[in-house]
């Protein structure tokens, strides 16, 4: 059986919503599947001491009008949220404790965070509105929310964002095929021919 | 007659070689022309405040690994220069002064200098080295290395690289179809369905 496929992501991060919504059919024409990682894009460049693609001088009017182009050259819906960035603790921490679950709900609440962000607008930073989208797909309540304030979660979250940072990783989304990473929706082109030849 | 697309670039840039190798034939399929413009890319950033991709901590290695295998994906040759980045005021100042005197010629005089730099790995920063590719199309000699000193091409390098960033241009390659702007190689699908669609 092949690896399966690395896809870190952050949920308030544009591209990687783009790719959220092709990586795993793309994954699976070649017989592979994929794991979720959503990480901190914020805290790795702090750390990194990098500066974000938006927050660069002049930037930010191209990356919005490039967001929603990318999307409508692959197809997907996207509309620009009134407030972004936004902080994606919340969201990543419950997506891992749902993950520690049910890895195929975990799977579909990233879903719905991207898309009640990315398509309906919805702040999706705050807790409850995070419970809200986990209730769509039939997980949370009580038991989340205690779950997202558990140590071990806070913790888990940490850690991967740590190992992310230790694998190379500056940005996302950031796909890792076989040990090759690539970085950027706009590489998915580049996925899969890599898949499909095994190297290139 | 459609309006030409404008490719701006900067001759150290190795996603900007990448475009200059397909963004001609690309135009072509659809009836259209190119304007080449080369600019200063560190002139841009420093007026901008910007930081550019390679100067990232922790980016250098992804990036030369990028440039090599996005090349690959292209099919065009590519070997990352041993001095990088370089200066490109002495090439891009004769560029503007062949142009002046044939168009065609400062075309293949751009591609002898990108191709020099990215695949026979020389060093083309200096005036002899660019006197030395000139020569190669037929140009040059003590009129090129006397116009390449003229005040008045001086000020055209200087005054393209202003008009791109009043144009907005904050990285290169960066082409522009019927005022769309695109910023990168990885954009030239996009640009060939903008070309195809006139407009998505």
């Amino acid at each position: 059986m092949a690896e399966p496929l690395l896809f870190y992501f952050d949920f308030s991060s544009p591209y990687s919503y783009l790719a959220s919504e092709r990586i795993d059919a793309l994954a699976e024409r070649f017989g592979r599947r994929v794991q979720w990682r959503p990480v901190l894009l914020g805290a790795i460049a702090k750390s990194l001491g990098t500066v974000t693609l938006t927050s660069q001088p002049g930037q930010a009017e191209y990356s919005i009008r490039d967001f929603a182009r990318s999307a409508r050259f692959l197809g997907i819906p996207y509309a620009h949220p009134a407030t972004f960035p936004i902080s994606t603790v919340a969201a990543a921490r419950a997506y891992y404790w749902l993950h520690g679950q049910d890895c195929a709900k975990a799977r579909q609440f990233a879903h719905e965070v991207f898309r009640a962000y990315f398509v309906a607008g919805k702040d999706v930073s705050a807790a409850p509105a995070v419970l809200e989208l986990a209730a769509k797909v039939g997980a949370g309540g009580t038991v989340l929310e205690a779950g997202m304030n558990d140590a071990a979660i806070k913790e888990r979250l940490r850690a991967e964002t740590e190992a992310a940072l230790a694998a190379g990783v500056f940005g996302v989304p950031w796909i890792v095929v076989d040990g090759e990473p690539f970085w950027g929706a706009d590489r998915l082109p580049q996925v899969e021919r890599w898949l499909a030849s095994q190297g290139f």
